[in-house]
């Protein structure tokens, strides 16, 4: 028995280093490879995956799972057991070819969908997307039939989290959202001085301040530019976080934050365990919480700005030396219905996230056709944020997901902006003095909370049980909803 | 058929993809990775090596092989084959417990290596040095018995070379530079300006004009600062070269044109076979041929600093404001006999290879035990050289490649050495104005002659058969002692 679960932890060992490898390529890819290098790198990138692929479906996987049997759940070794077995079985249902077809369409349609966005022509987008749809049944098709599809896709980014939970989670946001989007869509704020001249060399060094301050450290941290952020690495000790310095604003300052938190999280997964399933990240929604906690609860906060605002004016002299801390706070956190998801502010950015949820069941039931898509997201963002897209590139073809073939990814964005403030809230409980400590810019005791808590759990849990041991709580809005209304309502921001 | 040797082909494309895959892991280890992510690099590198090893001689390989038979050797399938079976059956006769026990050997020697070194203590490296040599028996072994067993060792760096062809061309090297370095070496030549205050940013400008100059473009390639220079790269079309920056001398100025060299042999392999084992390149020396080519026939001649020369004052107007191109070519060309291999001037350098060529077949054949490797490398640097080793860090400890497990390595750098100028003279004939290209700064038709005649046969003949093929002749020392003689004799130099 000690056997078959060591050689079962050898071979996701493997796995796990498939992956990671699989990452290194992709962070180089987007912050070091010249640019012709891209042909070699698609090649690279697709063995590695069929390795992965061949190496996670082996028979003898399923041979030792059956050997294993099963374990005591609430045991790292029963979690291992529990979730390679999950992999697996996940794995062997999707036929290579399917697999290897979902494969090349993204890929192709990623490509048309650059052209597409660039000349705003959804006409041109509309073949591949209809593809990726299609392909997308196909892989629903390889699963048991259930009762409600998109379920299976969800499961693919957020596990074991239903359709008809996110949903309800989701009608709460939405009744609570669209009267307090509608209550401050005309407030007058002043934030004309973020927009104008920062310097770039500025910018990074402001951002390389922030993340030193917040926990980086160049023994295992990497901070790089590219042009679309992420945050990526090779294990807990190789994190690897990027950001797009534009010259005429500086809100790559808070994506820079917004990717720490995710760093942070991968930095603090638990080390004894990381070369296994159970080692990794439990999900994108409790990674979402992370990065939104340090980029908003943090990044957006007057505590951080009582002690930060000062080393900002310092940077950026010409455009913040004449806007006073409360001017600053308020042009940062204006709140101003927008086409674009991530540029939305904290309050009207869950609408966009329902909206595309929204689309995406509306398609997999087909209650709205691909070619209907751009008509239907125009009167959506009109119904929803009250505002008129002029073109698809600004609208329809926004965000690269779809072209990805990502279809059941977009909900964990608003469920992790949501858990980061059930998140927060317990922490307060726990830290009293977080504000203080965050007006002295003192972050380790929030940083050691959220390692003991929510980082060093891994993948051992589903993210709602994961949620609940952290906070005493599954996921619920109203703890978000209050945190707006405190922040932005009538008589606050007011 | 068509059918076995396409899915041999699939198989070697993979196996290609993982070398490349390891390579560009390798580089962002000694680029970009954060210190600490070594521990996750070592796991990595070791998964990628154990994949590769088990691809290469999986059974099915084997039974390809079989089916496909013998091609004609002067077609692309032909040598294909041929390389693909040599590969194969060295791969499957070493059991893969000793090559795991060398890959870890050689990963605990190289650590043991850099703190003997520091310390200059051979005794705390003694121990490494000793299982390396045993596991180095120990796989001459694995091989059909022959009569010089060294001649295994050798075939991995420089295939199909014997022990005997490279004794004969180095005891007719040996026999003409030891009376060439007793004429030289008490010359007086100031080479004074070279070392003084060359600062870094200035020293960086520099390297991206030369290479710029000479062919590099950023679209595909890559200069990056290291501590120990080398080149490699992910594919034709994804060339990384790197260098050292040392603030007080200007010797990183060779050390990127010797890279440069290696990269455009890379940029130039054959683009349409290079995912096969015949698209690589044929081998070190060969590979050695082009960078020693770029650095000292080009960048230590005088058509080149006719051109460079005013560059070079711009950048270091401290240093160079005041030196004549005469004086400082002299500089540059100065023969002194050194301790230290990586340093040594054109004349000298053929010694320190030849003396590390004899002490390795001295102690595989038991004429020299390890332990007296100091005493016995000491009294030969004196022999050769006339130079007194002062102690072990600046003597048997310098370089890297035992610790590293490359025992057979050195005699491709002097192969290599005297390969340039065969080619070199090939050149002269061919493109016979190409010393006033040089002048003008024109290395196209040099590039392109190379591509032709070197570069764009891969791997398709062995070493010996495509310098054949480039020159007219296999490998003689007589050019490059009479290369030497015109450039450094008596009458020259003085």
């Amino acid at each position: 028995m000690a056997d078959a679960l060591t050689q079962l932890k050898e071979r996701f060992a493997r796995i796990t280093d498939l992956e990671r490898i699989s990452r290194v390529l992709s962070w180089d890819q987007q912050t070091m490879m010249p640019p012709a290098g891209w042909r070699h790198r698609g090649e690279h990138l697709a063995t590695v995956r069929r390795i992965h692929h061949e190496t996670l479906t082996a028979d003898e996987i399923g041979r030792l799972l059956d050997e294993v049997g099963e374990l005591d759940p609430e045991s790292d070794d029963g979690a291992f057991v529990r979730l390679a077995r999950r992999d697996y079985e996940k794995a062997v249902k999707v036929p290579t070819e399917l697999r290897a077809e979902m494969t090349l369409t993204a890929t192709e349609a990623r490509t048309i969908w650059v052209k597409a966005r660039a000349e705003s022509n959804f006409e041109l987008f509309r073949p591949a997307l209809e593809r990726t749809y299609d392909l997308r049944s196909q892989y629903i098709d390889c699963f048991d039939p259930i009762e409600e599809p998109y379920d299976i896709l969800l499961d693919d980014f957020e596990p074991d989290t239903t359709t008809a939970s996110v949903t309800e989670v989701f009608a709460e946001l939405k009744a609570e959202l669209l009267p307090l989007i509608a209550e401050l869509k005309d407030e007058e704020v002043d934030d004309s001085f973020l927009t104008g001249t920062f310097p770039i060399d500025a910018q990074e060094r402001l951002a390389k301040e922030v993340v030193a301050l917040f926990g980086f450290r160049t023994d295992t941290w990497r901070l790089d530019p590219t042009e679309h952020p992420f945050a990526s690495g090779a294990g807990v000790d190789d994190i690897r976080i990027t950001t797009h310095y534009d010259p005429e604003t500086m809100k790559s300052f808070f994506s820079t934050m917004h990717e720490y938190g995710h760093g942070l999280y991968s930095h603090q997964l638990p080390r004894h365990l990381e070369r296994l399933p159970i080692g990794g990240p439990c999900s994108l929604g409790i990674h979402e919480s992370q990065s939104r906690m340090w980029e908003n609860l943090v990044g957006r906060s007057r505590p951080f700005w009582e002690f930060f605002y000062p080393r900002a004016q310092e940077a950026f002299p010409e455009q913040l030396r004449g806007v006073e801390l409360d001017g600053f706070l308020a042009g940062i956190n204006r709140v101003k219905p927008s086409l674009i998801r991530i540029k939305a502010d904290e309050v009207t950015y869950g609408m966009h996230v329902i909206l595309r949820f929204e689309l995406e069941q509306d398609i997999i039931h087909g209650r709205v056709a691909v070619p209907d898509l751009p008509e239907v997201w125009n009167e959506r963002m009109h119904e929803y944020l009250g505002v008129d897209v002029p073109n698809d590139a600004q609208g329809v073809l926004q965000d690269t997901h779809w072209a990805s073939g990502s279809i059941g990814y977009f909900s964990t964005y608003l469920l992790g902006t949501v858990m980061s403030v059930q998140i927060w809230q317990k922490i307060v409980e726990d830290v009293p003095d977080l504000e203080e400590q965050i007006e002295r810019g003192d972050f380790a005791a929030l940083r050691a909370w959220l390692g003991e808590h929510v980082h060093s759990l891994g993948r051992k849990f589903p993210p709602q049980e994961t949620l609940r041991r952290a906070t005493g709580s599954t996921i619920d809005p109203k703890p978000y909803i209050a945190y707006l209304r405190a922040k932005y309502g009538a008589g606050v921001a007011a």
